[in-house]
């Protein structure tokens, strides 16, 4: 990106401006609740058939960044929440996070993830549908012991609602007419829904007005469609020391994301051509089409637009907070929205 | 078989000896609610995103028998239940069902079920798995319309086993060293789980005692195990008007099923050395080997042997519905045991 700073957004109180916004003041404030969560999460794995905990252990103990169950667990703490159910709850939404990846990498046939062989590359694509489908099992079963229709009523939503996602994404994969609303859906579907899922439940458990339920929905609604447009433009690089580092699997999987849509539109005819070209026909690209697209996304400057608009969604996001007890949660949860978005400059 | 009579069993009041026990009376006493069901379940696969419903209504609506559902009806009337829940759930343990089908023949590489190509063939493995990942959630959020939290956890329990199942019989596949009790736990999870289940959940939605939930259970579950003995058996013909009619499937994958293990536990040096080869290694199988697999089974009575022990699983659910009123339903229960016992002969 030409111009990365003019999107920067300043660093909240808490954090120091020399090293940016952080995720870790949101991480020490659920410290102790974190671990419990990751014990409930390796118990909950185990099973008699051995490859079930091998292969689940292989994603879940590589280091993700646990964003989904530290979204729960801050969202009960800021509601004010004294109980334990927390932990069930976060540790679900972890299972069906980890579910969906698991069935992804078979989809995309992705081969790394967080710097490792994916499992599909381990232990073939059959393991990994079947472990998948047993964790998003067990997902369930944990929520049914935190004892609430209506957490799993969201629960149950959301993960519908992810699948129809995943799907449209595989329908406009290789797709240059499909739309930018096609796009929307998809990201508030595959990603946003969880985001909010997993806010929201952290109110209903604290038996909070349905006043407070929406406005964590809204929040982790709004940070989940800044994460994946900052994801999508991540995938093309956003400035010359990361190009080249971690990019590139959206494109050569020919999918439709949009910093892709917004150059298609401003594309020239043999702009738009070569779009179609790379898109739909991915498995022809060359050695320089990949080069040649972050030439044209920044002639067009659609990454900076793509990271503007997660930008205006990550301050709906802090907004959405606005009536929430002011406190080092809350600043937390606010830091962990900057930080979400500054992963990209 | 050379001596099917011997393991036929009497057929019960109410069938035509003529023509041998049918599910058709129970299928009658609930004829209306099927319907309901039916209803229901092509209500709750729409979806925008159009690929769903096509995808699903593929196999749903490619006749099966739908003996899940049918069996959660008829429990639940047996019951004397009087509301409309069992409706959904009914709807409920068939979209699990049609979830398990469709990764079921991505991880097996089915090509044909129920006469059609299968949903993998047609919309390739991407789709089948999010599309049964999509119905799966969409099971539980019917669940969660039931307002039953007993019913989610009776089923949600019945998905993680059937999960671990599914594993456990690909990690025995190709491997004669495999036991018969890791082929019972595999036909318990797989199968008989969701039979179980089925059946219990009449009995949870009628409200009725401890008791009769647990008989309903080992109803069900005794008749999945008969239900998939008789599979099994059948996949190698059980007479020589069946052989070679729809037969192999398992043994082209290689899949290690009681008439296998009883072969394989019989078998001189030679005929061991052989079950090693074609089980081990079937991409290497030759024309002639399911024949001379079908030839050792009978030297060895093991198709025999299948039938008998689902017979004696048929009895097992039979004894399970004593405690139960007489009358139409349970004659029809009955008889619906008889029916899936009497496919193999």
């Amino acid at each position: 990106m030409s111009q990365p700073a003019q999107i920067v957004m300043p660093s909240p109180g808490g954090a120091q401006p020399s090293r940016g916004p952080s995720i870790e003041p949101l991480r020490r404030l659920v410290a102790a609740e974190m671990d419990a969560v990751n014990r409930e999460i390796l118990r909950r794995m185990e099973s008699d058939v051995q490859l079930i905990p091998q292969l689940a252990r292989h994603l879940i103990a590589s280091g993700g960044k646990r964003i989904r169950p530290l979204l729960t667990l801050g969202a009960a703490q800021l509601c004010g929440y004294g109980g334990d159910k927390q932990i069930l709850l976060a540790a679900c939404v972890e299972f069906i996070h980890t579910a969906t990846l698991l069935h992804d990498d078979v989809v995309d046939e992705s081969e790394r993830r967080r710097g490792a062989d994916t499992a599909n590359v381990v232990w073939g694509n059959q393991a990994s549908v079947l472990v998948g489908d047993f964790l998003f099992s067990r997902a369930f079963q944990l929520m049914v012991e935190s004892g609430s229709l209506e957490v799993l009523r969201i629960l149950a939503g959301a993960s519908a609602v992810i699948a129809e996602g995943e799907v449209l994404q595989l329908m406009t994969a290789n797709d240059m007419d499909s739309t930018e609303a096609d796009y929307l859906k998809v990201i508030e579907s595959k990603t946003a829904a969880l985001f909010a899922a997993a806010c929201r439940v952290g109110a209903v458990v604290a038996d909070r007005p349905l006043a407070e339920a929406e406005a964590l929905d809204a929040f982790g609604r709004d940070l989940g469609i800044a994460f994946q447009l900052i994801d999508d433009a991540l995938d093309y690089g956003t400035d010359a020391a990361t190009l080249g580092k971690n990019t590139g699997d959206d494109f050569r999987e020919g999918k439709v994301t949009l910093p892709v849509l917004l150059a298609f539109k401003r594309g020239s005819e043999a702009e738009r051509a070569f779009w179609r070209r790379v898109i739909e026909q991915p498995e022809q690209q060359t050695a320089e089409d990949f080069a040649e697209a972050v030439r044209l996304m920044r002639l067009h400057h659609t990454l900076t637009e793509t990271l503007e608009r997660a930008h205006n969604h990550g301050a709906a996001a802090k907004a959405a907070l606005a009536g929430f007890k002011p406190g080092a949660m809350r600043d937390a949860l606010l830091e962990a929205v900057d930080f979400a978005i500054d992963r990209a400059v």
